[in-house]
């Protein structure tokens, strides 16, 4: 996954550069996404996206305060406090979250075993606590960097938006909230982001660092994804305990620990 | 440090058990601290106390976004954001750390030397991030419990507030707008944190923790009160590069550096 280069890149030439990782890599091209987005998913298919995509989308909030924890700058922290008032609101009713599980009770879930995880598959668990530790862990300017899919994001959401009113019969205006959202507050957030990631990363060694972390990023995504593909679309092969369309009441399986605080 | 007893109290018991640890331990007990309030600091060791106490204020929501990266649950994350609102601000106007700069210009001290923290004492920094990490790495708990000396704070704000205002010229409502503003806060956010603690810590072993993370946090504020007053009251043992206020102009020293973000 390593940049054999050691060369210095100027801001343009770094920036294209970080966008010909999501040209190539980001989850958009992902088989699992073509098939969502072009209505190619039954019901219990497009649940299961939607029951395992919210163990990421509710643990940003975790990531993002983990990098304000890093950050000495007041004006830094300030601006990245603002993606967790995104994401948990200020009350339960104005929350990416809480329009994430909008969308869940949209395609049928119960938003109660949505929120417990329990039916989630373990392998996104690893995926998204790897991304909260990586941001954890490793140097300010990589945890930034790990934040730059947001570049490739509101391509993304449109086709998403555009795909889904399309094919389904959930989709409306109140269960893509998150995703109409998103489009506003997305291009703001990255273009903070790759503004100081171009101005911070002037050694080949920064910018190797953020290059990887994109890298890193990209694959925690498609993970997920490939994992889906395997439990939900390929058949025979959901896990013991995690979320199965072909049981009547999925949410009460006592199965899996929803997982302590970390 | 740590406790003997395996005994479960009660939660009035153990809130008994908290408060005693005040009682002994916090401080307000410190003889640096009586020398302040009773007027018997002269103006450098007031510099010293401002600008080392800087570092603690500064490193507040850092140590409150740590607690709230291992957060899983929404309402907790949103109560404990204020706490970082509280410090950091919407605005450089009105923050809990501006209000400290402002008490740091008051007692004459430039503003940048004392955000850049160059002066401080390394034994304060040492406490101040052991305190980070200590809500990093144990226990959400034990982290939570950790903030408890807010029990004991208002009181020492009030003798604070009465004991500056009679005693130093630079005292005034406006250089003191930090513990005012504190006098209100701190009951809000320890009536959370205590009922939280009192609620969780059921076994005698969790228990012992909450009781021990206390002991650890009237540590932090202690050794930074020894520290104090063994660099400025007892004379002769100001370190190397450290804040000195027989110098004209001890900002213009390019000692030690800042610190790298952790």
């Amino acid at each position: 996954m390593s940049e054999e280069s050691s060369e210095l890149l100027c801001p343009e030439a770094l920036e294209a550069r970080l966008r010909a990782i999501g040209a190539e890599r980001y989850h958009d091209k992902h088989p699992f996404h073509k098939l969502l987005h072009g209505g190619q998913l039954d019901k219990g298919q497009v649940q299961a996206w939607v029951l395992n995509r919210y163990c990421y989308q509710s643990a940003i909030p975790r990531k993002d305060a983990a990098l304000i924890s890093r950050v000495h700058d007041v004006e830094l922290r300030r601006e990245w406090r603002r993606r967790i008032v995104d994401h948990d609101g200020d009350s339960d009713g104005d929350s990416g979250i809480e329009r994430w599980l909008i969308l869940a009770e949209g395609v049928g879930l119960d938003r109660d075993y949505v929120s417990s995880t329990r039916g989630a598959l373990a392998a996104t668990k690893f995926a998204v606590e790897a991304y909260v530790r990586f941001v954890r862990e490793k140097s300010l300017l990589e945890a930034i960097a790990s934040s730059l899919t947001e570049l490739f994001a509101p391509a993304i959401h449109r086709e998403r938006i555009a795909g889904l009113l399309a094919h389904y019969d959930f989709a409306d205006d109140r269960t893509l909230s998150y995703f109409t959202k998103r489009l506003d507050q997305a291009p703001r957030d990255v273009a903070f982001g790759l503004d100081y990631v171009l101005r911070e990363a002037r050694t080949p060694e920064r910018q190797r660092g953020v290059i990887d972390a994109l890298y890193f990023k990209t694959d925690v995504l498609w993970a997920q994804l490939d994992a889906l593909y395997h439990a939900y679309v390929e058949p025979g092969h959901i896990p013991p305990g995690a979320f199965d369309p072909a049981l009547v009441d999925p949410g009460t399986d006592p199965g899996a620990d929803p997982g302590a605080e970390t």
